[in-house]
Formats: C-alpha cells, structure tokens, sequence
C-alpha cells in the first residue's frame, strides 16, 4: 500500500469517526467548534476571555490539543468549566478519535457547547474533521496578510477568521484591507472579526457571534462549503 | 502495513536520500542551512536582510518552500542570487527528495552556501532531514514564550534559535529571560541571537553567526544532537 492510499484510507476513516461524532452532538443539542491556528496566534487567549465571560449557568466544555504540556488546560480550568487536555504527543493535528476518547466519562446532555482548541499548525488541521459544526481560523496581525493565500485550506474550511492582535497594528506592517480581501480570495463566504485578547477590543462581537450561533444548536453550518 | 510501520518507512528512506545529499554537499564544500519557524515568523524577512548583505561575488542559492504560492521566491529573487521555490501543494514540511529535486540543474561547485526556508510549521519539518549541516529555529516574541516547551522537537534539533521581532518586545507580553530558559531546558546546547528584521538589530550578529560557519565549512555541527 502507497504512501497516498494509506492517508487516503486513515482519512476516510477520520471522517467516519467524525461523522459518528457530529451525529452525537446533533443528537444532545451541543455546538461544537473547531478552533485552529499557528502557534501563539492566541486560541488559548481568547477560550481565556470567552470563558470569563460566562456564568456558571453556561454549559460549556472545553478540549485542547497539545504536541506537549497540558499548560493551556491548567490556564482554562481556572474558570470551573470542565476542561480537558489532549495530548497527542508528538502528533500535529487531533483526530475524531482522539476527541471520541477525550470525551469520556462527560454527559453531553450536560453540554450545548463544546471547544476544542487544535494544536497550534496551519497546515494539517485543516484535514482532519473532528465531527464540529464549524471550524474556525484564528490569524495574528503579527503572521502578516499573506497567510489565506499560503495556507489557502485552512481559510477556505472555516466558517469565521478571527484576526487577532489588531493592538499590534500600529507597530507591524500589515495591510488590513489586503488581509480581508486574500481571506475573501479563498473564501467568499468567510466571516470576519476583529479582536485584540490583549485590550478585549472585539471579543463582544465574538461573544455575540458565540451565542448567535448557539441558540441556533447544532447543523447552523450544514451549507458550509465543506 | 500499519500507519506507524509506513512513517517509519517513509522517515527512513527520506534519511537515505538526506544521507546522499549531507554527502554531495560536504563533497562541493556547501553549508547547508535549514530554516524552520511557524507561518509569519520572519523566514523570508531575514533571508532578505541576508541577501542584501551579500555581494555578487558571494556563491548562495536559495530554496524556498511553501503549501501554495511562489511570492516568497519573488521577494527573494530580486537580489541576484539564485532561488527556486519548492511548492509542495498541500504537504507540510519540505523532504529531502523535493531538495534533490529542486537542485537539478545547479552546480554544486558554484555554491558555498544553500539556504533553504522550510514550510511554516513548528511540527512536521521537525522529523525530515534534509542533508542540511544544522536546522534554524526562528521564534517570533509574538507567539509566546512557551513556545520551546510546546514544541520541543524543533528546538531540541535546532544549532540556533533566532528570536525575532524583538522590536514588538515593549507591546507583547513575552519574558525574554523565561524564553531563553525555556530554550535551554528542551536543548542545553542551543546558541541564541536576538533580532528584528523590521529595524535589522542584530542581522550583524546572526552574519557573523552564518559567516563564521561558511568559513569553516560543512561537518562543523557533526557534533549536534541529531
């Protein structure tokens, strides 16, 4: 068996599990969201500043993907919703399964939202579903503008692109008008928000486009692109 | 054959061909340097400030890889030297049979030095040699100071860690000091040079970094952990 028929079948497998997994999130009503970036683009910062945000009435838990260290599980926990870190230990990117197994032991019914925050890679996320109904790119002003158009899947998967940092702008060379339109270049129909987690400038436009599509529940994205 | 016994395969003969290539390259007197950082940490950037550095007397070529586009090889391009882009559509990393390809062509004995700017990824490029004397690790003070521990295996094989954007330093929540004891924990042995390719503070000091090993030539990091 070639290299490419091997990746071919371990994805037609991922995405079996993940189908399993979306039809179980659809079943108890919880909106998943697949939240992927390079490294440092600041997942870890806005899950910080969306879980602040709510009471302990929310029903939200929260995955995060790691090569190594459970550092953002130990920063996310201290808010008291349930919190849990996969780790894949050398891995780039988490699979269905490694969701299906993380899952364990919680009661969906419990739930209506679930993040997962991926591991930090712009490139092999972007293939693996994990039974989400949307995923969602966070991208660094920092990164520069270019990035929808060199890592063109990613931009074009997801449902909203968070530009992050946008405190930074006035000391990088960034071209915000030619970041929305390379993103819009890949991907018509993306959604944009603005954000800086640093001065919370933009996170209540997240906040609001959160529980917009949390009311909603599940299958909002079912005309995604893919 | 299962997905573990397939990566090994793949992972042992991309070591062949990496093998046969450290060999040409020692063979021609080439240093081979390997660049590797997440998207938009600053690759391209210091390469440009090194190639503008040189003068046409100096005997550099450059290989540049990306997922999608040949801008990087545009901007690089226009310094006289030469440069090819290695576009992997869709694959994560570059591999030492897309170096020997992208090669064909060049004389070896015309070169003393060949840079090659991996694809932006902290994860992949990490596990394939590609006959390069020493791996570069680039961190950007944007992504956190966490980053060494996060994603040990590209510092552990890493002969030096550039850190760049030291211009951002006063607007960004990084602790230099930790950044560097990060370093040090996953690689004892890992040189450091601090840089903005924004101001150009300390491109001299990684020049001189680069100069000193073209002088002594390929074989000078045999002593690497890896």
């Amino acid at each position: 068996m070639n290299r490419v028929v091997l990746e071919q079948k371990i994805l037609s497998e991922n995405d079996r599990m993940a189908g399993e997994l979306r039809q179980r999130f659809q079943e108890h009503g919880v909106l998943c969201l697949n939240l992927i970036s390079s490294p440092g683009a600041g997942k870890t910062s806005i899950l910080e500043r969306t879980l602040e945000g709510f009471t302990p009435l929310d029903r939200v838990a929260v995955l995060t993907g790691d090569i190594q260290t459970d550092n953002d599980a130990a920063r996310l926990a201290r808010f008291g919703f349930p919190v849990r870190q996969i780790t894949t230990g050398g891995t780039c990117h988490l699979d269905a399964r490694m969701v299906e197994a993380a899952l364990t032991g919680w009661r969906l019914e419990d739930l209506d939202l679930l993040l997962i925050e991926n591991v930090g890679n712009l490139v092999c996320p972007a293939s693996y579903d994990l039974g989400e109904a949307a995923k969602i790119v966070m991208l660094s002003v920092a990164e520069g503008e270019d990035k929808p158009l060199k890592y063109p899947a990613i931009f074009f998967k997801s449902a909203l692109m968070l530009l992050n940092k946008i405190d930074l702008l006035p000391h990088v060379p960034f071209d915000l008008a030619k970041a929305r339109a390379n993103a819009v270049h890949v991907h018509p129909q993306i959604e944009m928000i603005e954000i800086s987690c640093t001065t919370g400038e933009g996170v209540d436009l997240w906040c609001k486009w959160l529980n917009d599509r949390r009311s909603l529940r599940p299958g909002f994205l079912d005309s995604s692109p893919l």
